[in-house]
């Protein structure tokens, strides 16, 4: 492990935070609250240290797969540390245990509250809750190698660490100029939504807001009852939205540029707008007596389908309530989560795809076992490292949901219920489970140690469970 | 699709299943039940249908893979459709779906029931419900390759179809020769768990059923509290024995012969071992209070715990009251299931084994990419394929399970705890689950249609998924 480069970049993304942080506190200023100086306060002091931290330049800028891992897992610990301050500060969420919970919840863009009355918030308090998820949608790593000039060749190993699904393509061969361009896709969808909800008649505050957490497929709201006040107009775009965002950013890419077909011929969207059509269907025929009338069951399941297929959880309707077979489907597509590429988590689409492909296949070589098929995705030979590559984070991601579960469970005041649609919630970094933690209640019932598991699992399901793991792996701590 | 062969295997087992029937047919005389003919009258009809069904021999006698998978899992039907006959015909069991159920429930070496009051039924229904666990548990294909001279080469493609676990490997060259070495070694430890319970002072019926449950590691037992009235000496036998049968066959085959050392070196005993151990001391602990004497508190853990690993489903003490650590232990443990090639279930230690070994591969890979090491099992490095085929294998496992929880959800009286539990148990053939389907409740509240889904369920579980789901690959039914 080279330790330098790890605190240079460390030091640079905590320079990046404070900055960010001025938003709250502007937001705290127009609003006249005293809660803007928490904001400002900790922003000087986190720009103070990340400075320090930068100072002595790393004599070699070589990273290589280990330090680049750690550097991700770090960055998001650290970044998640330093912006709860604020929340603590102006006593708005005084403990510290779930001040963290939710400054992790926001950045992972899980969404899952502690949080007994939102409402009571100051303006300033929550528009830093959304404006984390907005950070965390694209990754602050992202982030960082758009901005700053950064030297060595490297960075690759940085942002294959950090995004979302089996395999990152570079839309350019340059790294700074596709995270640029992934940043650029997303600020300007970002700011389309928040016009639209605007010219939809939303308060200009939630309409920020609400944008930042449906973009970053977060989750978090301003009301108590997180989306269900707004209306049907409001919540259609909403519903869009989020759909668009849990799509694969490279699709977006190819419509701007010249190869438009390229995007309608990607597999991965065509399942993932499949998957969203058939479980709308399936779950609107078994609501369907739960609304007054056809559209309107039709308007919570598309909506709800969406929160959760894009590991969103905003809510218009307490869906614990419905029929047991659509809650199923909703905690079925909790697994499969959004498209690689997109600010979804989960497991992802072509994750999903690749599995279900590599079964059948198996089935075909079982009927004709001297036939040499091979398996295709996106119209491409999957090569079988792929193929393994993906049953393997299947294997990880088992283990890691058993001992969360286990860990859980030592708390003996949660039901099964509870405990194993906790981890499905967070750990797929969706925010509401089911039973007590259904999506009218929050996670502030649950035991100090159980957040911390929670915590974790946020953090793994959002950085794709290898980063994380490699905190525990003694060989990578060895200086080098 | 070679139909003649297909059908000509089968009347060879409807025939096996005939003479098997006589042994509950023969408790009935001995109780003087009228029961009993029911039995004689089944196996005779069946032994004249499998008679003509073997009179047309095959041309040729070559079995492909796609004719094995589907001889193993046809078969599997044909026998519990036969088997529950003799249920209705004599008024034990009136309902057909509910029969075929406990029936299915029986060769699988589930032990799910839908019987309200066990101790209602015939010494002779009794008597068969545990002898399908002893048939079930080692195979009846597996038996009739013992018993039966065939002819042509292709017999190891049932062999391996039927056996479980993620690698066959034969004990000796010939094929008849490893089945009648398995039979014996499974028929001499079940003599001897007989005489033992009877010198235990278990009554001689009960010491037989018992037994043939705990070798098959099924769970019907012939009292309505499974195992909670024996004495606890009594108990004690039968973990022990449930334990030792959870175990790869193939120690006890090192055991007899010259390389006794190499059954102490297989990898999956001793982790098999492990888990146990780990499992029951944390049991212990979290249930000491549930307990008058620590001893108590451990001899039930332990009991409860071999008895779940194994996949066997009996019941000392009624564990959906233990606290919720307990039983998230004993969830993960009916997934984990018993070692391959034992009579147990589950996904076995091996797989487990396999797929952890290959999350911590892939770490090493992300630490040292350059690095060139290769994963072992068993002191022998693991092929590509055999990762792959475990991989593939929980893949198919996942959809599998999901699938028949969707299906379960349909209908609406069962909670989330309920439908999970009950697939986990059906499809890893453990028997009890929690809440609705707990260890004190019985299935025969579900769904007609729900339970036709964990018939399936058991019997892809058994059968180790593939020759089940072949059945619905449309280019296995072609003619050729």
């Amino acid at each position: 492990m080279h330790f330098d480069i790890v605190v240079y970049i460390l030091g640079k993304i905590l320079r990046i935070e404070a900055y960010l942080m001025l938003l709250p506190a502007l937001t705290g200023v127009i609003y006249r609250e005293l809660e803007c100086v928490s904001f400002f306060l900790v922003a000087a002091a986190t720009y103070i240290v990340g400075t320090l931290m930068t100072q002595r330049k790393p004599e070699k800028f070589v990273l290589y797969s280990r330090e680049g891992l750690v550097t991700v897992s770090l960055s998001w610990i650290l970044i998640s540390l330093i912006g709860c301050l604020p929340f603590v500060v102006n006593g708005d969420i005084p403990s510290f245990t779930n001040a963290l919970f939710e400054t992790i919840s926001g950045f992972t863009t899980t969404g899952a509250s502690i949080l007994e009355n939102v409402e009571a918030l100051s303006h300033a308090s929550l528009m830093w809750r959304s404006f984390t998820h907005w950070v965390g949608g694209m990754g602050v790593i992202v982030f960082m190698l758009a901005i700053l000039p950064m030297t060595g060749g490297h960075n690759m190993q940085l942002m294959r660490a950090e995004s979302p699904g089996p395999s990152v393509g570079k839309l350019v061969p340059k790294v700074r100029e596709s995270a640029k361009i992934l940043y650029l896709i997303y600020f300007a969808m970002t700011v389309v939504e928040i016009i639209v909800l605007i010219c939809a008649r939303m308060p200009v505050f939630d309409a920020l807001c609400i944008s930042f957490g449906s973009a970053g497929t977060g989750g978090f709201g301003v009301k108590a009852d997180s989306c269900g006040s707004y209306t049907s107009l409001q919540q259609s775009f909403i519903t869009l939205f989020i759909t668009l965002f849990g799509v694969n950013f490279n699709a977006y890419y190819f419509l701007l540029g010249k190869n438009r077909k390229e995007a309608f011929k990607m597999e991965e969207v065509r399942w993932y707008l499949a998957i969203i059509a058939a479980s709308v269907a399936l779950i609107t025929v078994n609501v369907r007596g739960y609304f007054d009338t056809l559209y309107q069951a039709f308007h919570h399941a598309f909506f709800q389908v969406s929160s959760i297929i894009t590991t969103t959880g905003y809510g218009t309707t307490d869906f614990d309530l419905w029929p047991e077979f659509s809650k199923m489907i909703l905690v079925f597509l909790m697994f499969v989560g959004a498209c690689a590429g997109s600010t979804g988590g989960g497991i992802k689409v072509s994750r999903i795809i690749i599995l279900i492909k590599s079964v059948g296949h198996e089935l075909i070589h079982y009927i004709h076992p001297k036939s040499v098929t091979t398996m295709k995705f996106d119209g491409r030979p999957a090569d079988k490292e792929m193929v393994k590559g993906v049953s393997v984070y299947l294997a990880a991601y088992c283990a890691i949901y058993i001992v969360s579960m286990l860990l859980l469970s030592l708390d003996n005041r949660q039901d099964f219920t509870t405990n194993f649609t906790a981890v499905a919630a967070t750990f797929n970094n969706i925010g509401p489970g089911l039973s007590k933690v259904g999506p009218v209640m929050n996670y502030n019932g649950l035991a100090g140690g159980s957040k911390y598991v929670l915590m974790f699992d946020m953090l793994a399901g959002r950085l794709e469970l290898y980063p994380m793991l490699m905190l525990f792996v003694p060989a990578v701590w060895k200086r080098r």
